[in-house]
């Protein structure tokens, strides 16, 4: 079974799926787009035998259980027919509410802007690329980024062109020339904060040159913010949206690392000219998002004491990241490969020294039941090869972060040598 | 503020919001679509004076409160983890079972299709479209037709062409032609049972001349289906997808209609081809549809007496209905308006014998407190004028749906003379 592992493309999904009936005529924008490996390795992970680095799952220690529990009984018992009943497509208005008094205390987005709820931060990215981008468009990107993104990017047709990355964020100089050699861009995609895969915090010096030229080249920044509240260690970064006085950053947050993926709730700060055109595209995708969910999230803001739930995620993942580059620093050989050190989120990068692919290296340890994500998943152009992969700390058990990353030390020090 | 009542368009949608910050460059698919104008009717209904006929909410007396809550609540007792963790983009293996062995039973579509969840059907014609219809491609529709599917195809940039219907269902020799004048058609778009917004019920015999059409000029169907279970009246009619040996109709159901809207949760039964396709693009969209919804629907399904909880929403609705056509054949002046006797779903479709601008006339009415929606907005090109509009009876209570009809009776004859 395990000798059946690889990463899926499209056709081979197909495939697994059975024979089509009739050739069914695709559109020019789905064609290309691939089923997200990370998606397609999380199902083959689901064998318990396998320890899996690959996911990006809350802690099951994370989940504020016996909270949620209370809320959802307390909403169906008051509020039965509105939790259950069709909904405004802009989102819950008490959650509305709350989410801008608490961004606009930080400085994030002004009065006049709108928040809308999405069904996750993916539906903020995915309405947000339909509102704006054409077919054949460019969106410009951190090289490596989050391919749940990406992916959005290219089902509308869009053209992605990556930036490499330093260790402070994206090279700005490569930044400005991809500005100027793709005057049909209209949107540049940032992770500031502990970045998805790389685990990068951009600057706030690189934060406000971002802006900056994106303002001179009158190009919308879109700023993906998941992990903010997930910081370790280290100083908080304004985000890039705190500057933003022309209204020209696409803001999304979400609710799935601080409480619940499975419940799908995320929002995007906006210009309200954006925000009304969101809205109409919302409305004919899901209508609304789930109002149960956004009334639970709502009651949870705004009755449990959310800054000691957010330092015990923070206890919580602390402890795994150090528990991982612990080991890592213990088993791994220094001289093949080097790791970032982040100070939050969910993920450490890891890169080969010499010149290794590690789609085949993650083929080798999925067969000893270790999934890592090979970096090829992230790049922009994805039929590169990569040297770096993708560890995920936040899902596994603290013994199998022990003994997972022992078993990669020797799978790496054998085929390295 | 009555008196700012209008219908509004995308650009005074806009204006509501705010002035915009710069001139932000929308997409080509997404400039010409506007907000659905039963989604603004119903902001303005939410003014407790009005009575309104413009919704398409299930009645508040059609929620099965008690059972949601303690369905609820066991699930976040015994799979607390489950249900807010994140979860499969193809959608809650138990429920997707459950589904498709119901459908199976009845003949809908076959064992080797694939059932994946949507959050709600509104997301299937999205994500069927997205895979489906490029920009200027044609998709046909009855017309009038359901707006909030209307406005899906716009979104993609798909040309609509709207078939007349008839009193059972479109117009086949129209639909023939519309074929063969159109050859980049990609999909045929149909609401065969108690449509929205006419209430017809398309005759089993056209429902296979459509299928054998489509089949013959290579066009799939989505055949939308959200209301076939609130029967009042007369014999079931098979859903085409009942005679799809050749995996070619694309079947939308939902528990909007008869558990909860709010949970958004709907389904597609499509083949495997379009199924993976379809996947790939939910990935994209929102990752996948709230679990807990889903997790609530399945065990609603799998521990309640269903057909009873039908049967209770059937006598529900049965009355409302009778109500209002009792109420329309006593009050309304029958030399100057016919409408249409459902045998079920949720709406009356009125036309005016003579010339009259419904948009004109909703305006009057709602002036009068009472809400209905134009036909204008469910026509392919709703820049025409309709002399007909819409009725809903299932959210008015029943003393609103005698007063209501009252009113709307004074209105028209004044307005007609």
């Amino acid at each position: 079974m395990l000798s059946d592992y690889r990463l899926f493309t499209a056709d081979e999904a197909n495939d697994r799926l059975g024979e089509p009936i009739m050739n069914i005529p695709f559109s020019n924008r789905i064609t290309g787009v691939q089923p997200s490996a990370i998606r397609e390795i999380l199902k083959l992970s689901s064998d318990p035998a396998i320890i899996s680095f690959a996911a990006g799952n809350p802690s099951e220690d994370a989940f504020p259980v016996e909270a949620v529990q209370k809320i959802t009984e307390e909403i169906l018992t008051e509020h039965p027919i509105a939790a259950l009943q069709y909904s405004l497509t802009e989102g819950y208005p008490a959650l509305r509410q709350t989410l801008k008094n608490r961004m606009l205390e930080k400085g994030i987005g002004r009065e006049e802007e709108e928040i809308l709820v999405m069904s996750g931060a993916q539906q903020g990215i995915e309405l947000a690329t339909k509102c704006l981008v054409n077919e054949g468009d460019v969106v410009i990107c951190e090289d490596p980024s989050f391919v749940g993104a990406l992916n959005t990017f290219r089902s509308y047709g869009a053209k992605l062109v990556g930036v490499e990355m330093e260790h402070d964020g994206i090279h700005l100089a490569k930044l400005e020339q991809a500005l100027k050699e793709n005057p049909n861009t209209k949107l540049i995609y940032l992770i500031p904060t502990f970045q998805n895969p790389s685990g990068i915090t951009t600057s706030l010096e690189k934060r406000k040159a971002c802006y900056e030229l994106a303002k001179q080249y009158g190009v919308m920044i879109l700023e993906d913010n998941p992990y903010s509240d997930l910081r370790t260690e280290g100083e908080e970064v304004a985000p890039i949206k705190t500057f933003d006085d022309e209204g020209i950053v696409i803001y999304c947050g979400t609710f799935s690392k601080i409480l619940s993926p499975g419940l799908r709730v995320g929002y995007v700060m906006v210009n309200k000219e954006l925000a009304a055109k969101m809205t109409v595209a919302k409305q004919t995708c899901d209508v609304h998002s789930t109002i149960l969910s956004q009334m639970i999230c709502e009651r949870f803001l705004n009755t449990v004491d959310f800054d000691r739930h957010l330092e015990g995620l923070r206890t919580i993942y602390r402890h795994k990241k150090n528990l991982m580059l612990e080991e890592m620093d213990k088993c791994f050989p220094q001289d093949v490969i080097s790791y970032t050190r982040p100070e939050g989120g969910l993920f450490i990068w890891c890169t080969f020294k010499g010149d290794v692919d590690s789609a085949d290296f993650a083929k080798q340890a999925v067969l000893q039941k270790i999934a890592v994500v090979p970096g090829a998943a992230f790049l922009a152009d994805d039929t590169q090869k990569s040297n770096s992969f993708r560890m995920n700390f936040s899902t596994p058990k603290d013994e199998d972060i022990v003994g997972g990353v022992e078993t990669l030390a020797e799978i790496i020090r054998s085929y390295v040598k």
